[in-house]
């Protein structure tokens, strides 16, 4: 008898950006499925299992949801934000995918959340006004070379670009050599926003410029945003708000 | 006395992806704020005020809202998905950057919501799996030239790309030669998604290509996603899901 298996977004952090739908599902699976500071922000049901696993570990970890769903369980695969961008939703079609053909008959759906990057919007103001980009800075599963052609043709177009996965330990540089590329095309004063642990109890928001950025101020839990030609600050009672107006010209290139 | 006002995000439409936070907030105001069918959403509370306007109003509504909050009252302007993504957010900043200088000392936040672009994501499994580009076809505030080149950037970048207002009465021939534009880079073969009333009553949602893709399928509530070379089907149980993998290898251009 086969299961079912959601893959439930949980928000960007604060219990209040979680959505009835996602609390409903995590509140009505009998297995919990995820990283385990993920599976933390649920709140525990006496009798639900919870199979906590490391970051790095997506595919073996969409694989183990799939066989608890085939034998009969409803599994809630736990994601940070929207399951679908930069998380477990599609490392779940990729284990469905190359996975044992009875996986592709376990009745699986995605349980949308707000993202990581409309809340990082959301506290600055409104930046994500106008055309955007998201790109993540990760080297780990393609070529840098395929980032920087991206990064590129964002520049060009003169989008607002929202990296995620900006930096971590063991990739130092490369969002250095991502704002040096953006800067090529893109007025020194352009807005830039780091947003860390956003709605989360050590939330820390900077708001700066291309001239003025400094990589080495990102990690993992940080998102970065830069405007377009067209983004702007506005003067706000508690500090600045930034957006992106709803019109926009050609900029010279 | 100066009040306050929240940009409040209802979410793709269903009820049950309206965060508490929304909820709360829109409970604890004194003064509704929107587009009519989008206040309509929103539960009746007994010496609530609602204050309705067309859908073409933004930057009036904007200012209503914040002579409202000026008078020291508690307003939330609502908008449907996320408030910051091609909604009320923009148009709002833009009210406070060029009215009244008292508007700039109004406490303002903005609630985010889940927008329409991940709800639709949801719906057909992971497209958004990896890089991609937002970009509205309207070109009522910007010139068509300006949709052509970023179009083209976000084509060459191989991005997946999602494209909010796609076609309304007024502009029945955007989407098609945006299309057009998109198939000079991508394979006919190349998934595309028509996402119609994502989580209404009245949903709609096609999977096709773009060889198939038929433009005038799409009106002012569709949302469509165009798939990268690497975004792909796979079997499941109600049809097929699509999604784009984590991993990704520099496309022959």
């Amino acid at each position: 008898m086969t299961g079912r298996l959601a893959i439930v977004g949980l928000g960007p952090g604060a219990p209040e950006l979680m959505t009835p739908l996602a609390a409903e599902t995590l509140a009505a699976a009998t297995d919990l499925v995820g990283y385990a500071p993920y599976l933390a922000r649920v709140p525990e049901r006496a009798g639900q299992r919870r199979h906590a696993s490391d970051n790095r570990e997506e595919l073996a970890r969409a694989r183990q949801a799939l066989d608890l769903a085939l034998m009969g369980r409803s599994v809630a695969v736990v994601s940070s934000g929207d399951p679908g961008v930069f998380a477990m939703a599609s490392a779940m079609f990729e284990a469905i995918e190359t996975g044992k053909p009875a996986w592709k008959d376990i009745d699986v759906t995605v349980v949308p959340g707000v993202s990581a990057m409309l809340a990082a919007a959301a506290s600055v103001g409104a930046p994500l006004g106008h055309d955007f980009c998201v790109i993540s800075l990760s080297d780990n599963l393609k070529p840098w070379d395929l980032v920087l052609k991206r990064l590129e043709a964002a520049a060009a177009g003169d989008f607002v670009i929202i990296l995620y996965n900006p930096a971590s330990k063991a990739r130092p540089w490369q969002l250095g050599e991502a704002l040096r590329l953006i800067a090529r095309h893109r007025a020194q004063a352009t807005p830039v926003i780091f947003a860390q642990a956003v709605t989360r109890a050590d939330e820390s928001i900077e708001i700066t410029t291309l001239r003025q950025a400094d990589p080495s101020r990102a990690d993992m839990r940080t998102l970065v945003i830069v405007g377009s030609s067209a983004t702007r600050l506005v003067r706000g009672p508690r500090g600045p708000f930034v957006y992106t107006p709803r019109h926009a010209e050609l900029a010279p290139s």
